[in-house]
């Protein structure tokens, strides 16, 4: 099972595409920023988030996409902001077929460290122990993507490769890649 | 000029397309709703407003997409989940490449009353006024979208048809990989 996790925002996006493998293993494919212009107009910058992960989709087939949920800023219209990012994100994966699944933050760090209280350093700490890496995926952005796809391989309650009934055909074959 | 209004919602998106003329003088082409289903996922209704929003934009082939920008409601989720649907109809718009524009409920107010702090029924009167209707355009969020197109074709600072500059060449996503 591939799953293309994102964590979303209008200036940084984050994403990590973790595979998940028998006996609850999991190994990461590729993580990374789509990154937009401050001055750039919002809708400008929406097109080149919804782009950007189109193009992790088309070249990656995850089978699903696991997106944070939004976190309850202070700052009101940031928080508004980045329901419009999350907008385009949710659209780009209900469009591609996949499955696509919600993750509040406590519930991130509850499957990746064991409690959502859990600091940003202990959650990056245990995705280099789970996915044996030699060094904390970069930039911070990049590791909240790929805790979002690591908590999809980890909740067994969730639709897999195996079990997963599609809510809508998939538009291409799903192709298995040539890992490194 | 050719100008679609909406009126952001998740559950019932307002739209009305409106014809600019010369002296001022402008015409109701067409007005309604795009109704998604509660009891569907979120990422679901997404799609529908989006398709929803390309059709009409592929129907009327608008210059411009004028949309109601956000109420800062009481309730903080209610608005966040207002943003999502903005993003993907944003993203519509520029994905179509119309010209995108933006409008605080007051201006919309202001355009069509003469003041920010008219009532509804103020609004919907003088859109009777001023597009010469019968009666008041119904449902009130198709009444909405209305006063965003309306607001657009009254604003002489805004591009035109005639006047407008294309917007500049749009560069590609920066997409920056760390792999492991």
């Amino acid at each position: 099972m591939l799953v293309l996790g994102i964590d979303p925002g209008t200036a940084t996006t984050g994403y990590g595409v973790v595979r998940g493998e028998r006996g609850g293993l999991a190994r990461l494919i590729e993580c990374g920023v789509v990154r937009t212009r401050a001055r750039d107009p919002l809708p400008s910058r929406l097109r080149e988030i919804f782009e950007g992960v189109q193009e992790l989709i088309a070249r990656h087939r995850p089978d699903a996409l696991a997106v944070e949920s939004i976190f309850y800023a202070k700052n009101v219209r940031t928080t508004i902001t980045l329901g419009h990012a999350r907008g385009v994100i949710l659209l780009a994966g209900e469009l591609a077929g996949l499955h696509v699944h919600e993750f509040p933050p406590a519930e991130i760090k509850k499957a990746v460290v064991g409690t959502g209280a859990a600091s940003k350093e202990q959650v990056q700490f245990m995705l280099t122990r789970l996915l044996r890496l030699k060094a904390v995926p970069s930039p911070s952005d990049a590791a909240d993507g790929v805790a979002a796809a690591l908590t999809y391989c980890m909740a067994p309650h969730l639709p897999t490769a195996a079990n997963a009934v599609s809510p809508a055909p998939r538009p291409r074959p799903l192709v298995r890649e040539a890992l490194p």
